[in-house]
């Protein structure tokens, strides 16, 4: 029974999806969802911050207990709800161990995605070069074949192996925002068999941008010669 | 027992030393330790690349786990330990939405603060700008405000409420750092006194920078005005 907890959430957000990835695989889908727009700022609004003042979404709350934090959603979720759902952190040391190293990189991943995708957005117009643009996009093509050498060494179809984990939660989003901003799937096929087969997964597409369903990206060619 | 376990670590990073306080707290002091300096680009080296393909520090490794990320490591240490030193994540729901609120809240503490303190090496000379330092100092001065008033709020000593956890590891570190940069303890009286009474712990003491012990910080007047 999730109907104590609250969810506000926006369409184009990674940290977002993955909480909600997170829900619908521990089968919480009965969550008060409330999709706000950060266009028009409703992630400021007074309902959110006094919840989370930071402002940010995900904001959420379950009874009294809130965690804002997508990371903290997701493992808080995970240990309340250890045997309900899907089991999204395995036993194994050594399993938990690349399922955590993994998750976690995805902070390092997210981030040189952000700092390619959304440039303008973060860096006022008079403090733009170049230079940044370019390294920034380099910096971008070597966390990607990372990414890909990870996925061809993986033990099993998922990011850390043999089974769906908080991992997966939290690099799916940040992979299928990749290749909604062009990304070539023939330049990085592992990650592009990774994402083709894990967004049929019934929590993805319960939990896919509505945005996204509606029109492509701004920018759809941003990143097809990264 | 941690004699199968090595961990390779800088000095002035509180990435390494989050890690090293939970080895403290789990009583697990016998791992193998391995300072190298970053000055000397020793994290780049081969030993570590063969771990860490990305060449950071820390760099974990326990038998033929590897955990490299700085939260990965924390969690992977109290998962295996858990009935061993220090309990370090609360069992209970509401205490423990608390811990993973904060724990991963130092992330954005963690960068607001990188951006000032390390901002000249961070951003090449010829994309700096004084629009974005003093953007980077403001955004610092309104994140130690709601560090400020966490404490204030918080219904115990520690970050997330009573007992010492992850959350006090992770952000022990980055309270640290601003104090050694001059951040003005009567400006910030709540944060003063969490990090006064939390140094004198003995796996705080135990893991120490120990280039702090023998020289002050290049700048230490850098956040007196913050």
């Amino acid at each position: 029974m999730a109907t104590d907890m609250i969810l506000y959430w926006g369409s184009d957000s990674p940290f977002c999806w993955r909480v909600m990835i997170v829900l619908e695989e521990k089968n919480l889908q009965d969550y008060n969802s409330r999709m706000l727009s950060f266009e028009k700022g409703e992630h400021k609004s007074q309902e959110v911050m006094n919840i989370n003042p930071r402002g940010q979404l995900p904001t959420f709350k379950d009874g009294n207990n809130i965690v804002n934090e997508s990371y903290g959603a997701c493992l808080y979720l995970e240990s309340k709800y250890k045997s309900q759902g899907n089991k999204l952190i395995p036993e194994c040391p050594a399993e938990q161990a690349v399922m955590y190293q993994r998750m976690f990189e995805t902070n390092t991943f997210g981030q040189k995605a952000g700092d390619v995708i959304y440039y303008t957005w973060y860096v006022p117009e008079g403090e733009r070069h170049d230079s940044a643009v370019k390294r920034n996009r380099e910096a971008l093509t070597a966390e990607l074949n990372l990414w890909e050498m990870y996925l061809q060494k993986a033990s099993g179809p998922f990011i850390a192996g043999k089974s769906f984990s908080l991992a997966d939660a939290c690099v799916f989003p940040i992979i299928a925002f990749l290749f909604r901003f062009g990304l070539c799937e023939k330049r990085y096929p592992k990650l592009a068999a990774y994402y083709n087969s894990v967004k049929t997964r019934p929590s993805i597409k319960a939990s896919w941008p509505p945005t996204w369903l509606e029109s492509q990206a701004e920018n759809p060619q941003l990143l097809k010669d990264i």
